[in-house]
């Protein structure tokens, strides 16, 4: 029998949140059951559900930034318990036996994944997000959520954590050159780059964090840059050519991809996780001068997402967020695209409590 | 007391090549003095010697794809001695202490390298190239050519050799994945390409050539490629989507690099060594699926060049030859960028001795 749960949902593009009841599955021999306790807003949430990104599947619920509680688990279900913290992302599931699933990749998983939301899931139905009271995913895509971290703040590590997380670590922003902490710039700092700046300072890398103007430099400074520059200045670079060993790009809008990579010493990379809708131009000079490197990156696989939660908590860190009641999700959609959050918006799920579902 | 050689050397960009003869410097006590044996022909030459990658310095001798014999050696050289078979590239000096070139890799050097010719040198004259009867050099930029490769064959090697090398180790061509080859695509035959191919099949890569059409085919089956696939064919795109590991992009053209890169399996990479005139156009979406990496490579350092000598002698390969005097170098030109040579012109300098210097 079918758990019947309330959701924030869209029935179109243009249409307003409301709150609705919807169905997740009985759960599977293998599913866990979270009763979930916040869901944060990501901006990818944003570009799905206002059809940025193709045409949606509505009626609609967002959200794959997801803390709670397991409340039920399924017949087979060892490794988790009733009372577990746990956590789900940007997957529910994948084949389970191909190369990239099988190297802990499951985010490339050649078969495709089953996204959060807006995906076909085995079953054939459509996935629906977090920006719900509960959700039934397979136990294979549940992360443990550590203690120390509560459950607003940790809600978006399940995508913007791993997000900057796995490209940091797989370019060595943890390791040390020459003797020295690695130089990491971070470009952009919004939900993923404040993610970005405290990873990579935790990891101990030299953080920068380049931003257009000084405005967020106390914010920078807090979360562990020991600097910002502001690209928008005369010379800037110029002045800072090859100062750094890696640049971790969280912006999605057009950059000029040819002068940040020439502010890469020899060897250097720039990761980019954020998606301008439009192709970039590229010199190809730009990287072959000093060997440097263009990498994508896209989360990470499940076993490094639990990596990166009990990182965050061995280093007491995690996301900074606004906490919004179920009525405020509208408003904070605008303000996300105005980048007006400090620096994460998070659902509260027990404001779902009072609310009629109609 | 300087030597004086003949060389062939150029007055202006638009001029023939003529035979002069230049002064050599004097041996300082860690120079060795090289008897060059051969020197091959690299598109680089002609675009600095045609005035296509800025104003050239002339009177002008280029070739930085040196094969010889030690005929002399400075009094505090102790590596090397007469009679030694050598060779020398790109390169002639660094400062030999910032952290790239003790890195071993002086082609980064912080202070910037000296090239082989058309680079001001240490003394503040302006190095001259491998056309020519001699040459002396720092003897930390000599590298042994191992008695299995002949000189005209080994010649292209110094630059050829290791810009395909560096790359195709950097990136793994000789790390199997999950117990099979390594999917290895080498996108041009020409001078590089060709051994591309060969070092990557030596180093127990599963190498397919992609190339316009199939005309090399057999060509490059015998250089060490299991296949050829002919880009433009229709459908092409579409029928090899994924199939790659790492794709070695040798050619100067203008490329649509979001396709090329949707040849990638995930976490494959796009190692670009040929350098278009024009910027390309890239999607980060084309990287940000499947964590893909898009790198720039520029010849290697020393260390690694006498690695890929030695590397290339132990599996007896070497560059393809077509072996021309000093009066067929104009003709060799035009028949390079035709695209008509096979693989590389080397230039024999014993044809020196028959001609007379203006």
């Amino acid at each position: 029998m079918p758990l019947t749960v309330k959701a924030l949902q869209k029935t179109g593009p243009d249409q307003p949140f409301r709150v609705a009841t919807i169905e997740r599955r009985d759960p599977r021999p293998g599913d866990v059951v979270i009763d979930i306790e916040a869901a944060g807003i990501c901006h990818s949430d944003i570009h799905t559900i206002r059809n940025e990104w193709g045409e949606a599947h509505f009626p609609l619920t967002v959200g794959h930034e997801i803390a709670g509680t397991v409340s039920a688990v399924g017949a087979e279900v060892t490794d988790w318990a009733v009372g577990d913290r746990v956590g789900v992302g940007c997957m529910v599931n994948s084949c389970g036996t191909c190369l990239e699933c099988r190297a802990g990749q499951e985010q490339n998983c050649l078969e495709g994944n089953v996204g959060t939301y807006n995906a076909q899931d085995v079953d054939g139905t459509i996935t629906q997000g977090g920006y719900a009271e509960k959700v039934v995913v397979d136990q294979r895509f549940v992360c443990r959520i550590p203690d120390a971290l509560p459950f607003d703040r940790a809600a978006p590590l399940l995508c913007a954590g791993i997000t900057t997380y796995a490209p940091l670590r797989r370019w060595g922003a943890d390791q040390q050159v020459d003797g020295r902490a690695r130089r990491v710039a971070v470009l952009g700092l919004g939900g993923l780059g404040h993610m970005g700046v405290q990873i990579a300072a935790a990891m101990g890398a030299e953080v920068t964090v380049l931003s257009r103007s000084l405005r967020k430099e106390a914010d920078a400074l807090a979360l562990g840059a020991t600097r910002v520059l502001a690209t928008g200045e005369e010379g800037f670079f110029r002045d800072h050519r090859g100062e750094f060993d890696l640049i971790l790009n969280t912006i999605s809008a057009d950059i000029d991809v040819d002068r940040y990579l020439g502010l890469l010493a020899p060897r250097g990379v720039m990761a980019v996780v954020g998606l301008p809708p439009a192709p970039q131009s590229l010199g190809f000079g730009s990287l072959i001068g000093g060997g440097k490197v263009l990498a994508g990156s896209n989360i990470g696989g499940i076993a490094e997402t639990q990596e990166m939660l009990d990182f965050c908590a061995a280093h007491g860190i995690a996301a900074q967020v606004e906490t919004i009641s179920v009525d405020e999700a509208d408003a904070a959609y605008d303000r996300v695209v105005a980048g007006d959050v400090h620096f994460r918006a998070v659902i509260d799920t027990a404001t779902f409590a009072g609310a009629a579902a109609e």
